[in-house]
């Protein structure tokens, strides 16, 4: 196939041969190549300034992330039947590791599919689309979705910030069977079902699945208060494995519904819920001596951009303060990011600093990640985002 | 009590302040308090340039680790009743997150007893000791686990070149009980039976526990090769999880003698041994074109020393592509580190690199980090020191 050339300027292709798979605008050589020269989302030849190619990428003029490395072959894009290879590649990962058919089978760069995330959930797949690029392989997509399960409904929920960035129109549209809105989920041996429309991203956040499960270890006979709970994902799994009461704080009273409707579906009687601004919540149950013996804090981003970074730092420290706070002599914090910004060594600093402040011992005990079917690319940070850190605060120790 | 006073220099109190426990011997303000004026193993008052408390400390005149915080109540030091009171708080986390009496009881600083690791093995207490405040404390120790526990036998295993550091001599001594020689351990479902005598550590790391265990997701129905084995912790258990057939590779023939002892063990008959140097192992393998669904690469601290860093990151860089080429076109490679002076991030990109230099596509699946028996001191670095990285290796994928 003949693709149009995109040129790099020199040096710009070490970070893609090192592993990166995006290419900034900046490093295009637009006198060689200029940006308005490609359609939005169509895939071209990456070459670098002294001719050799690089490899096939999506293209978008408009965007910063203006390539998106689809193959290192320079001579074959994306296909129909190389898109649906690699799903099947990702499908067969997440069928070795977990029983039931409830995962994200496609996270973007990292399954080596950029701006595409498929979760699945059981016979119902939810397609989310965020570039330019992938939005003309859609029924592509769905054709690779129906020859590799059998999906009752697939659905893209086509919206959200990364496609305004891309010049994408936001849609959510049934591709195929009935519509659907309740998605039924399973994690960790507890049953939810979370509204489609009007959820956050597609619905669930299965990447913190894995650190869900290890609050399970902890949780039997403790009280336990679920800071940003959205639908009640740790709470209520906390509390199936045997917490004696929780308590689910959101600002979202959607959000609130939901937990008791998933407590509910669980045969929970112990799982209550506070409505509110979450720093205000903790304030207002640290003033009433309110203690817990173990606090999940999962807050959206704080450091949504890298100009954000010391005002975001500063309210994970108050977040984290606040927290240690409400915690029994011996309690256990589990404290959470999705900041592609904040790195796991920053944020033990934090629950470092916050500790000393109000003069804990605080033992950390468990560094987690994202769930393996978050795949990160080695070579680009921003794939690895998840971070949730285990300590145990004890008062009056050392 | 009355402590002698060690004066820090102006500003040395900071560090210890946010957290960290150690004082080095130049920030010791010598003029007002000689560290040859004090008794190597006693315990002193630590106190800022401005004459601040900032608490008791285990002093060493001799070690560059001079001083070892033991509590920040500067009007009390570790006393026999303190403690207990920190062995239990220590067993009390082990008992929740633990079936069975197998775990790291106590892990030096990170559970407040710097110099000091205890192990249990059921009735078992292996006990290693590496600094001399600790040693003073012996007998205190026994009481403390006899008083905790039933133990039948209360075991100091106490040697390694720490020890030599703090100018303590070797040796090896039943506290309690009878002798003995074979320690049996269960982990992650698995038994294995390990020499005390001769064997490394305590005789088993059971700092690895929760990658091995993740190892066991992966391994149904695999191939697997296991370097540096030792005496079988990965390639056993990932063999119980129905691995099809597994190779450890040691350079101890006395370690393939207890994987082969613990395979029969076990009930296995598909667990090989080839003995050799890792590095000249995985080359030879190479050459006669063998191929494994699992790589697991285990090896002993590359990086013993500070100034060992850049060749030490070149033999894990060698380590990690060698066992990249052992892979068949859709592998896992396990990639370990227990060398403090090796970050998560720098594995992460020795990862990336190897992966590259070999154009595979690498999935980064999971990032493991020592037992929550192993509980890091958020302001010590070197408390945090285990390291697991999960890559899937994908050839001719991207």
């Amino acid at each position: 196939m003949e693709f149009p050339v995109l040129y790099l300027r020199k040096g710009a292709e070490r970070r893609l041969r090192a592993g990166h798979l995006w290419v900034y605008s900046n490093e295009v050589d637009t006198r060689r190549s200029p940006l308005s020269g490609f359609e939005s989302g169509s895939q071209v030849q990456v070459r670098a300034a002294n001719d050799k190619p690089v490899g096939i990428a999506f293209v978008n003029p408009h965007a910063l992330i203006c390539g998106r490395l689809v193959t290192r072959d320079a001579a074959h894009g994306l296909t129909p039947r190389l898109l649906t290879e690699r799903m099947e590649a990702a499908l067969q990962l997440r069928q070795r590791l977990f029983d039931k058919p409830f995962y994200r089978w496609i996270f973007g760069d990292g399954d080596g599919l950029s701006g595409l995330v498929v979760d699945r959930f059981d016979d119902v797949v939810v397609v989310q689309i965020s570039c330019a690029g992938m939005e003309q392989m859609k029924d592509a997509i769905v054709r690779a979705i129906q020859r590799l399960t059998h999906a009752r409904s697939i659905i893209f929920k086509n919206d959200g910030k990364m496609r305004r960035v891309e010049g994408l129109a936001d849609y959510v549209e049934t591709a195929h069977g009935p519509d659907v809105e309740l998605l039924a989920v399973e994690e960790n041996g507890a049953r939810f079902e979370v509204p489609l429309a009007g959820g956050q991203k597609t619905g669930w956040f299965y990447d913190h699945r894995m650190n869900r499960r290890r609050l399970q270890a902890y949780a039997s006979g403790l009280r336990v208060l679920d800071v940003f709970s959205y639908v009640g994902g740790w709470g209520i799994q906390a509390a199936l494995a045997g917490a004696s009461q929780v308590t689910c704080v959101d600002a979202s009273s959607a959000a609130l519904d939901s937990v008791h409707h998933n407590a509910g579906l669980n045969r929970l009687d112990n799982v209550d819920t506070l409505h509110g601004d979450a720093f205000e919540a903790l304030k207002a149950l640290a003033d009433e001596k309110e203690k817990y013996d173990v606090v999940v804090l999962d807050p959206p981003a704080l450091i949504p951009r890298r100009r954000d970074q010391k005002a975001g730092e500063q309210a994970y420290a108050r977040l984290n303060q606040l927290g240690l706070r409400l915690l029994e002599r011996d309690g256990l914090l589990v404290s959470a990011s999705c900041s592609m910004h904040l790195s796991q060594d920053r944020l033990v600093d934090i629950i470092r600093g916050s500790g000393r402040r109000i003069d804990r011992f605080v033992q950390l005990l468990e560094q987690g990640h994202q769930a393996p079917d978050h795949p990160a690319v080695p070579g680009i940070r921003e794939t690895d985002y998840i971070k949730a850190c285990f300590a145990r605060s004890l008062t009056g120790f050392f």
